[in-house]
C-alpha cells in the first residue's frame, strides 16, 4: 500500500511510524507546508519521500489528512476535487464541518471520517511516537455514506494501529467529544491561566506543584493552532458543557461559602463514581 | 529513634514504609481509630506496634500526625496536653485553622507545622507505597515559633524522605495550597460530575476517554472525608481562587460564544506559559 500523509505533526508522524513498522506501508509519501517538518520527517526515516499535494495524490492508494481542523474543511475538498478510486481519512477532533463541506461531493464515498482519540500535549513531527495509538478508541463516523472497499480500507489501517473501532454518526460525535475531551482542554487552560496570574514569582508554582496540579494543568501545554479550531467548530456543543462545568462550580462554591460541608461530601462522593468508569 | 504515626492512611503508611527503610526510626508505632487499618498496617510490617494514642505518646520521642485536617484540630491540642520533650509534627494541607488551636499552648515550640506535598488519588494503607515523598516538597510553617530541638528533629524526618523543604508562614501557605493544589481537585470533581451527569451510559466514556480526560479526572477520585474539611478550613483562599477560575472559564465562553478565535488563541497561548513552569 502506498499511502499519504498530510501534516507530519504529532498525529501524522505516529501514524507513519507505525505504519512503517507494521509493514501495512510499503511506501509512505509526507506532504507538509512546514518545509522544516518535512525534512526532519524524512531525515529521520518517517517518511519515504516528500511531495507536493498534488503528485502525492496521483502517486498513493490512501491519503491520510492529519491537519489542524481548520486547514482540514479547506483541503478536504480539494482533495476530493484530485482523486480517482484513492481512499481518504482524516483524525479530526470535530467532524460536523467536515461533513457538511463534502456532502455533496461526487466521491464522498471514498472518504472515511475517523477520529482516532490519542495525542499528547505536545505538538510537531519531534513529538511523535511510536505506539501512540495503541489500545486506545477510534471513532468512525457516518459510515453510511461510504464505499465498503473504502471502509474496508480505513478499517484495516486503524487495526494496524492497534487501536478499538466504534462507530457513530458525526452529530454525536462532535457531543461526545465536547465532553470527554473537548472540556478537558478548556478546565485545563482556565486553570494554567488562573494560577499563572496569581502566582507572578512563577518559581513558586515549581517549588509548589505536586503531582496533583501537574496532571491537571498537563492539557494545558497544548498547541493553540490545533485547539482554537476545534473550539470554533465545535461550539454549540462546547458551551453547553461549558455552561454545565461553570453550574457545578458554581454550586461546590455555594456550598463552602455557607459551610455546606455535608454537600462538598456530597458532591465528592457523587464525583468519586468516575472511578467505576476509569480504571 | 522511636517514632509514633497517628493514622495509618495513604501519608501515615508511606511515611512509616520510607522511615523503615532508610533506619531513621527503630520502632514505628500506630494508631489509628480503625482496627482494619491498624491490623493490616501491622500485619504488612509498616509498624512494629499497634498502641492507643494515651500509650503511644508516652513510649516515642517523635509524634506525626496524618489524620484528616477536621480531626487534626481537635487531635493536637490533646496531644499537646499529654507531651513531655516529645516533638508534633503534622502533614495537613491546610495550616491556619492549626495554628490558631495551639497559639496558646505551654508546648507550642514543640509542634512544627508541616505540609509535605505528596498524594494520589487513593486513600488507606493499603495505597501506602514507597518513595512516595521522593523529591517533592515539603512546606514547614511558622518555624519562629518552635525550639531549635524540634525544628532539627522534623528537618531530620523529611530530609529521610528525601523531601525539598521551604519555608514559609501558615497564612502563606494556604494561599499558595489554594492555588496549586486544592483548585486542581474542585476542577477535576466538577469536571467527573459534569460528564456524569451528560454521559448516563457510562461505558461510552470509558470507550471514548482519551489520555487527556483520564489525566484531568484522575484526582475526582480523591476522598471525600480528606477533602471536604480542606475545604471547609481553606475556604476565604479558595473561594477567591474559585472566583477567579470562573471568571476565566466564562472569558472563554465568552470568546467561543462570539466566534472570536484571536482571543481563544491568544489565551491558550497564554496559558502554555505552564510549560516553561512545570517540565
Amino acid at each position: 500500500m502506498i499511502v499519504t500523509i498530510i501534516g507530519l505533526g504529532l498525529i501524522g508522524g505516529s501514524i507513519a511510524i507505525d505504519l512503517k513498522k507494521s509493514g501495512y506501508a510499503d511506501k509512505i509519501i509526507g506532504v507538509d507546508h512546514s518545509q522544516i517538518n518535512g525534512e526532519f520527517a524524512k531525515q529521520i526515516g518517517f517518511v519515504d519521500e516528500i511531495q507536493t499535494l498534488q503528485d502525492s495524490i496521483s502517486e498513493s492508494q490512501l491519503i491520510i489528512l492529519a491537519i489542524p481542523a481548520d486547514g482540514a474543511v479547506k483541503v478536504l475538498p480539494e482533495i476530493l476535487n484530485r482523486i480517482d478510486e484513492q481512499v481518504v481519512t482524516d483524525v479530526c477532533s470535530t467532524k460536523g464541518p467536515l461533513k457538511e463541506v463534502i456532502k455533496n461531493h461526487p466521491k464522498r464515498d471514498q472518504v472515511v471520517l475517523a477520529h482516532p482519540m490519542a495525542g499528547t500535549e505536545f505538538s510537531g513531527p519531534w513529538a511523535a511516537k511510536q505506539g501512540l495509538f495503541d489500545g486506545k478508541a477510534c471513532i468512525l463516523c457516518d459510515l453510511e455514506e461510504n464505499n465498503g472497499d473504502a471502509v474496508q480500507t480505513v478499517i484495516e489501517l486503524y487495526e494496524n494501529l492497534n487501536m478499538r473501532l466504534l462507530e457513530m454518526g458525526s452529530e454525536e460525535h462532535d457531543v461526545h467529544a465536547a465532553y470527554v475531551s473537548h472540556i478537558s482542554h478548556i478546565s485545563s487552560f482556565a486553570l494554567a491561566l488562573t494560577v499563572l496570574e496569581k502566582e507572578k514569582d512563577e518559581k513558586r508554582i515549581f517549588d509548589l506543584a505536586s503531582g496533583g496540579f501537574d496532571s491537571t494543568v498537563r492539557l494545558a501545554k497544548s498547541n493553540a493552532d490545533m485547539w482554537s479550531p476545534i473550539f470554533r467548530q465545535n461550539k454549540e456543543n462546547i458551551l453547553q458543557v461549558l455552561d454545565t462545568y461553570i453550574e457545578e462550580l458554581n454550586d461546590f462554591k455555594k456550598a463552602i461559602e455557607f459551610d455546606d460541608s455535608e454537600r462538598v461530601h456530597q458532591k465528592i462522593k457523587e464525583a468519586n463514581r468516575i472511578k467505576k468508569v476509569l480504571s
